[in-house]
């Protein structure tokens, strides 16, 4: 299963959503992979799963393929991580005309991508995702960058990948609570965009849960299109792709905040201390973005309730603690979401219709926290 | 004086040649910076020169101007410099559409143009170039970036200003050396591309000594021009724009070189340790390039004799001591105008017409060397 990803109106690069990696070199060996150096960046946990397995696939097919590993973590997404990766590089003697292959989940394509956008001015990769969230999402529409101090994505630049495969057997592998975070995004492109691919993902939900072949192509293929619809109407997020942003104003703030509760429950010695993924903490701004629609009467409260219960099933959470509304209207204020000092929000007027909206006021936003923070801290 | 630089065959930004900076105001104006913050990213050489003027002059019309000034000199442009900047834009909310102004030379250039391609994935910038090599050189055609360990320009990232304007009242303040040094790029340009242009020089090289400011305009737009439209033809180096590189690749590697001797003087307490300045290295690799070019049969032993002199004119050196052959051919090897493992080379077919070749052995570079490096050290 193919599809062309247009960029500025021109043919830039196809997704590949297949069920082994046996298509790979066919799809790389047309871009002359022959006389180029590959290098395959994955993490500690992906790496020992499929790094090998790759880098024996492509072996024969390029001039040398090597692996670098990192530390895996949303923790390690930052410059240091990607100055390992220039000084490996510096060391085989990658060249302008070398790519790079990002095997792994958001962490790894989003770092990968990056590294790949400032080497040496730029150097080619392709995205090789396997994780459920970056095959729908991450991996598609050149989104690059890293964390820097506490600000997620704040550092980045918009580069296209030369390929995009994904290999849907890797889903197997996925640990089941990451497999669905992913959910979480392929729920947003659903009510932002389609509703009757909402109805599906409702009938089907069984199915997606069991991780069925069939339902997994479909459901992953519906999402890439409409990804792929919105980062060709507007790649550089100057208007509509704004609308994937859905969830992720307050979902965003959510993520760091936990991470810094995170480390100071361990610091007291907490074993019950975890993180919330960001499939989830995107769940929870979801909700939030809702409950504001709501109250402005823009939709009716069923759908609330219908998603409500679709992360139930889903085991994605519909609330969390340890957290304030205040800390996490703070923490929006300090994302890169902001016009002009404004907040940028994504409501809906219904299901699988979203619009940008910044109006949205601290006391709308505390009510709509308040809907999924619980007090007990 | 005003020319259109294109990009990808569509209008791309504006350089400007005034002797005042009045109009700066004016063609800002027209990007809206009403509703813009503007940061004036500069060094702690030109920052006390010139900072507060622009700022002063800019106020009126931006929503808010501020300097953010970091340590001169080339050992600062690295990623610490770059992060530097990163944390005062977040710290001053700087966003997607507000603008950075580069002011100074071709270090501060490359480093807020590579900052501002990076910062929430790139916002404008401008060039506000104030020395000869940054005027009719660095500021234009995109290229930015930062040297990482110590390997030159290898982090960064094509990215195009949105205009460059230059007062050349501020080539009046730059030290004597410095001046001269920016000569090696414009008879770099001439020599690969305009025999006339080479011969203009020679004619008008005691005003250009005098810095009479007729003379200037006029050398500096030719110098413009001919960049303008190499950049244009081959805005990502793919080809023709490589000519450009005329003297760079041994120069780059004469020049990382000094700094380790220099390094080393100092540490063993010399007070006669210098740097070369990269128009200084530059003019040693030319005429390393030149005689390479001689020795093949390729150009006049007259040419190399007439750049000479010019050289001597100029007080740019055409020898130095220090390092030896050997080191020099190593360390162009680890550059990056590699392709293939093989070195890049620009050798010229005459006065105007420059060729890339990649068959350069390294028995030529090594007899080349020895042409401009003295023995004793």
């Amino acid at each position: 299963m193919e599809l062309q990803v247009h960029y500025e109106e021109k043919p830039c690069y196809e997704i590949v959503i297949e069920t082994d990696p046996n298509r790979l070199p066919e799809k790389l060996g047309a871009m002359a992979i022959k006389n180029r150096k590959l290098c395959i960046v994955t993490d500690s946990n992906v790496g020992p799963l499929y790094a090998r397995e790759i880098q024996a696939l492509l072996a024969p097919y390029a001039k040398e393929v090597i692996v670098h590993t990192f530390s895996a973590g949303e923790e390690n997404k930052n410059l240091n991580t990607v100055s390992d990766l220039y000084r490996d590089l510096i060391e085989h003697k990658f060249e302008r005309s070398d790519m790079l292959l990002a095997l792994g989940g958001g962490v790894t394509g989003d770092l990968t991508g990056y590294a790949a956008a400032t080497y040496l001015r730029g150097i080619d990769f392709v995205q090789l995702p396997t994780s459920l969230l970056s095959q729908v999402d991450s991996s598609i529409g050149g989104k690059t960058g890293v964390d820097f101090d506490c600000y997620k994505n704040m550092v980045g630049a918009f580069y296209q990948p030369k390929l995009v495969y994904m290999n849907l057997a890797t889903l197997k592998t996925l640990q089941e609570r990451e497999y669905l975070s992913g959910m979480g995004e392929i729920i947003k492109h659903a009510l932002i965009k389609d509703r009757e691919y909402y109805q599906w993902l409702q009938a089907n939900l069984s199915a997606i849960k069991e991780r069925e072949v069939s339902v997994l192509e479909e459901m992953i293929c519906r999402s890439c299109e409409i990804k792929r619809a919105v980062v060709e109407q507007d790649p550089k997020e100057k208007g509509e792709r704004a609308l994937l942003n859905f969830g992720h104003t307050l979902g965003h703030a959510i993520e760091t905040l936990k991470v810094d509760t995170y480390k100071k429950e361990l610091a007291l010695g907490s074993k019950e201390a975890s993180l919330l993924l960001h499939g989830e903490c995107v769940a929870l701004g979801m909700l939030a973005s809702m409950q504001i629609s709501k109250e402005r009467g823009w939709i009716d409260p069923t759908l609330c309730q219908s998603v409500k219960k679709m992360f139930l099933d889903l085991e994605l959470p519909i609330t969390t603690s340890g957290i304030t509304p205040e800390a996490v209207i703070q923490a929006s204020k300090n994302d890169k979401k902001m016009e002009d000092g404004k907040v940028k929000f994504i409501l809906l007027h219904g299901c699988g219709e979203a619009c940008i909206d910044r109006t949205v006021t601290e006391a709308e936003m505390k009510t709509a926290l308040d809907s999924i923070l619980e007090e007990s801290f």
